[in-house]
């Protein structure tokens, strides 16, 4: 067990492959345009694949796509310790949301090999597919499948926007694998991402212990008034949706700071019609979006955002429809998971911050089948989905040995 | 002056005319599009010319198409009592908001035709072109030019989507006039007006003595806030408008309603960018209609929008830009002519309320130059610009008894 607290990832080469990687779809805003099963997505996966073979990996693709890099263990017949994440992007997206966490697995995977080191369970990189959701819409879908949270027939049968479908595209691009899309028995699964949000880097700590993801929901709220001109209107006999928006909004935004910290609510759309400065609004639509790490919170959250909308409605005297429509469910990662990424984290020294992960991710998938945990880095800003999407690569580094040690204390160094 | 104590108007025909003239460009949802200096608007003008013949009045037009129907008083050299408003209507208007009053007027001069009854003053009633701007983009166009407050030429360069002007249109259509287009000396003006607004028939007045016009005035504010993903993102950490926006409606209600029942505002327009579910907005416009008919209330209105708005910039450190794009100054009618109105409602014995009007009319651009008032009648759910537009037989006829009163205080009985 010495041996774990010695090897370190130089994080060299691990930043030229990212910019290397970095290249293919590059925008001219310095970010990446690689959407799931372009050609843009086959010539990256092709140079992962390389990569691979330099690592000493086999390397085999299953029926929707994913990719497992693979490196033996000793003792036959064990479940392997999986890392992963995604090299698509989105169609603006930047550098390293997903890339970062296949090269970084990668790089245990050849640092081991690079050292003569052997661990007695198999280690695999997984390369979900499409995990971004902007060409098929559906995200995280390759880990969704393997899963078993969507059916292959589903994935196969979407499309984009000119008609092509996931099979066709898989075909086309030679990314459709042999393997059965459906989950082995797995030992442990780490994903390591760029945290997506600016908590790390305002609280300046290198390392994200991620203990779960949010439970989170989308709400729609409709508030019908009466249309009327601006001057005659007296205020008192007015059916008017902004003045149970103007009830709404900082009550929910109270409502949400009553339930700590880690309570989340945006409103990302509103919209007034018939949207004339000199007329009350007969219609207002806007969107809740709600979020909360812990299912008992999260769910009096719901019930307090219900009776907050319902409220201003019958106080102004307005017919009102609302509606969620979209909801994912949190997920608690794996208690083991998480400690042997404390334990990691501790043996190197980095500062940390333990969380949970505002944004889904693959890791959320694979925790269905498989015992999980995430790791974040900080990016700069908390910006991502963007071209200026920006790490340090003393973060990228860190993250890296970070997951390293983390797979070591479950794959077990044969020494 | 006994004499007008008893002469009244029976509203038979005048009903029947607004019924005529409603179906000039009538909509099959009821209402009427018979926008400024189109062939239904010259059909309408020349349906009036041919009951101005009827009723023995001189029909003349001014160089930008106003018509001036008069009837002569019995001492050479008197300055008219005028009435009069609009025949234009809204693309998808109703059958009253203007032509009600045009009609009235006729039917005021014709009733004394038909009684063989004079007048000291001459006797106007006006048609005043384009009030509605909506073809040519310049509210109450005819009457400000008349009144001085527009340019003959602004006026003329004014044109349509399709290019023509209204120099062309008027030409086109046979009303452009040899008279200027220039006020002479007026004794006294009155306009007769559905009241656009739902006021008289909740208070179940049938009368509205209008003292003057709101001051009002429309403002864009812009909030910046910073682009951030709705999980991830910490309440805390965030600059998001809609906190801004939460803050400023309920304070901006609030303080309209410290400034009494006649003060109003009015957001009509709100929308946040880039407006997806999920991410808190970059950017928040939203539009601010605030009025008052009191000159010193409006200014603290004023100031204390600014305040606020400001104030919850500074709170959630936001950038912003805010800017008034709009503003007509409040009008207080005439004593004289308001008294006339009242002494009118008050022989009638007809249930009134005094008000302020709370839009914009030609009576505005009057006041500027002549001793002017308004009366109102009440219209069904206080709907108006909209095919929906309705009103009493009753009301019609009070109306014009009323408008027929106090022009006949001014303008004075040769008995």
């Amino acid at each position: 067990m010495t041996q774990r607290h010695t090897l370190r990832i130089n994080g060299e080469r691990l930043w030229a492959r990212l910019e290397e990687i970095g290249q293919i779809g590059a925008t001219a805003g310095g970010g990446c345009n690689r959407q799931a099963l372009t050609d843009e997505d086959r010539i990256g996966r092709e140079l992962f694949a390389s990569w691979c073979e330099q690592a000493g990996c086999s390397l085999r693709r299953d029926a929707v796509g994913n990719l497992f890099a693979r490196r033996e263990g000793t003792e036959p017949g064990l479940a392997p310790v999986m890392t992963g994440s995604h090299l698509d992007t989105q169609p603006s997206g930047g550098k390293y949301d997903g890339i970062y966490g296949v090269l970084a697995g990668l790089e245990v995977l050849q640092t081991l090999e690079e050292g003569a080191l052997h661990t007695r369970h198999p280690l695999e990189v997984v390369v979900w597919t499409n995990e971004e959701g902007c060409r098929f819409d559906t995200a995280m879908m390759g880990s969704a499948v393997w899963s078993g949270a969507m059916s292959l027939e589903d994935a196969y049968a979407l499309a984009d926007r000119t008609g092509a479908s996931v099979r066709d595209e898989l075909e086309r691009t030679g990314q459709l694998g042999d393997l059965p899309a459906v989950a082995g028995p797995v030992h442990a699964a780490f994903e390591l991402h760029i945290e997506q949000g600016p908590v790390l880097e305002a609280e300046r700590k290198t390392i994200g212990v991620v203990t779960g993801v949010q439970h989170m929901s989308r709400h729609r709220v409709v508030y019908y008034g009466q249309e009327a001109h601006a001057g005659p209107t007296p205020m008192t006999l007015r059916k008017d949706p902004m003045m149970a928006l103007g009830q709404c909004l900082p009550e929910l935004y109270a409502m949400t700071e009553q339930h700590g910290p880690d309570a989340r609510v945006t409103f990302g759309f509103v919209h007034a019609e018939p949207g004339s400065s000199n007329t009350v609004p007969g219609r207002l639509e806007f969107t809740v979006d709600l979020r909360h790490p812990d299912a008992g919170q999260y769910q009096s959250m719901l019930q307090a955002y219900e009776a907050i909308i319902n409220a201003a409605a019958r106080r102004f005297d307005l017919a009102m429809e609302y509606a969620c429509f979209w909801e994912a469910p949190g997920v608690e990662f794996d208690s083991d998971c998480v400690a042997a990424v404390q334990s990691a984290v501790d043996n190197l020294g980095y500062s940390y911050r333990r969380m949970v992960s505002g944004a889904g991710h693959d890791a959320c998938n694979v925790s269905r089948v498989a015992p999980t945990s995430m790791i974040f880095i900080p990016c700069e800003g908390g910006l991502s989905h963007n071209e200026k999407e920006a790490v340090s690569a003393a973060d990228v580094e860190a993250g890296a040995n970070v997951l390293l040690q983390a797979m070591l204390v479950r794959a077990e160094l044969d020494s």
